[in-house]
């Protein structure tokens, strides 16, 4: 294991540290490194609280800020934050309007907000993203995994709730997107955990892993590395299976990397993409490319496709100031 | 070597299609891929233009658009543009205001800049960036070599060029933020470039490469990996001895991914290099942090430290629009 750190056991610590640091004009952290919330509340405004294990970063740190999150509860590496961690921050950044946790699909993840919703003093209701197509039920999780498409849906909620959309309007708001939104993914390399000291998934020099999850999991299959446009094809495909689109419909592409690729991959990965989607008739308006929904020091990248709307365009297009994604402001 | 690619002689042509079709709003791309130049040219505005080998992405093509770059040239991996691109590029940008290169300090770029500029029609100007102190005649190199603080360079003047600053107060500006700005990095792994298929640099499982180069080069020495704090420590170090800023000089800093680096451990090396630079009697006004000049694969990162005052904070917050920096627009 090779890694830029002090020691596995305050490496987190350190990093929102340095994290806090680099971005006190957006963020401020909480006690105990409970939630990191944004420096300046709306209020009346709902409050939109994420969280889950660390390793994923930017997210859900880098998506706090003006225009997306109110809050987000760092857990260590992998493993989901604590009830008490979420009650507190929706304690903190709740100004009247109530609060909605965004939660991806993971049975500790869940297990942990549905006891913070029951906890909570305040309205607090809870969205639950299941947007990975690889498979069905996964290690530790029921029903689909919540990955990459989990920034799609905390962009477009920001954006409403920047706009005063209600907590009830919200939720059905971020069930469209997730109803639109499918993301599969491949890795080439193993993450390896700092405390574990070693990789998590053992892939030989000439193998990948077809629809893997965010912490390594595995995905639908084992196979020898292909050529990028096989692996962009069976990707998309799957993602396309799966919605339905009409030829016609406009998207948005995202091309998320693990945290160990080259941007020169992610983008020979959008050529390929752009025109497979492009040949089953979809119009690509909208393109995000880079590491955002990370696996620690994971090699590989996940597609991620959500079919636009005149509202989800807007939400999309609406200014976001964040660490990790910014612009219009 | 395990990569998203089709083959290696097609990889960077695909990638700049992937790149032009997610950033079709901001550039385009010029016959045979000689250069990508910004969409929209401002009539009058002296043009910038960078370049060198790829493999830095999103170093320079993602540093064009409003704010910064009129163009860039993308020679092979790790390979300089031709004198020919470079024309090309000069003729396609300027309207009137004549043209700066802005060339990193290799052997190869420096010759094909040059003799760009002597088969240039119009006024053509050429900035050396030279912020490695890491060495000072390296492979390829004669003096210091340029590296992430080029994009220091590139953003500054980019702004400045918006102001209307004409060829003359560019190339003197230019000089001034190089004489500023101080950079040294640590690599943990080797890239691999796509057409050699073997790794640049042999590392030992334990082994770090300390002021290592961009391109895998041989830094000043060879060590056991060390903590993060103590690798912080030697590159500030270095950084601060060389650049002997005053107590009390505020600065920006930017920790620099290589292209395989989590996030996790850039913002962990903010943490230390920020405690470092604050115990030296700085004020670290500014940050910047994330892969932005990167050596394919390689796994480590750089510390760039630039002293400012008015006119350059001024120059650093001014709204920029380009695929890998964007803020104020």
């Amino acid at each position: 294991m090779k890694k830029l750190m002090n020691g596995s056991e305050t490496m987190l610590a350190e990093s929102i540290a340095g994290f806090a640091t680099a971005h006190a004009d957006i963020v401020v952290v909480g006690p105990a490194n409970k939630y990191l919330r944004r420096r300046t509340l709306t209020p009346g405004k709902t409050a939109l609280v994420s969280g889950g294990g660390s390793g994923h970063e930017p997210m859900h740190v880098g998506f706090i800020g003006q225009g997306m999150l109110d809050a987000a509860c760092p857990g260590e590496v992998f493993t989901s934050p604590t009830p008490d961690q979420m009650v507190t921050a929706a304690e903190a950044v709740d100004t009247g309007g109530g609060c909605l946790f965004i939660v991806k699909n993971y049975e500790g993840d869940v297990m942990n907000f549905e006891m913070a919703v029951e906890m909570a003093s305040s309205p607090v209701e809870m969205l639950v993203i299941k947007d990975d197509v690889a498979i069905e039920d996964a290690t530790h999780t029921t029903g689909r995994r919540g990955v990459a498409g989990t920034l799609i849906v905390e962009k477009m909620l920001g954006a409403a709730a920047e706009r005063h959309a209600d907590l009830a309007q919200l939720l059905d708001l971020g069930t469209k997107v997730n109803d639109v939104t499918r993301t599969m993914g491949v890795a080439l390399t193993s993450c390896t955990v700092p405390a574990a000291g070693r990789p998590t998934l053992v892939l030989g020099e000439d193998e990948m892993e077809v629809g893997v999850g965010i912490h390594g999991e595995p995905g639908r299959r084992r196979a020898k590395l292909g050529k990028a446009q096989a692996i962009a094809a069976e990707l998309v495909d799957t993602i396309l299976r799966d919605l339905g689109p009409r030829r016609g419909s406009e998207a948005l592409l995202f091309v998320n990397g693990y945290g160990a690729t080259p941007l020169m991959e992610l983008y020979l990965m959008v050529d390929c993409a752009s025109r497979i989607l492009r040949g089953a008739g979809l119009t690509i308006s909208h393109f995000l490319v880079g590491s955002y929904v990370t696996s620690i020091d994971m090699a590989g990248c996940s597609i991620t496709v959500t079919l636009l709307d005149e509202e989800l365009r807007g939400l999309w297009d609406a200014p976001v100031r964040t660490a990790a994604l910014r612009w219009g402001i």
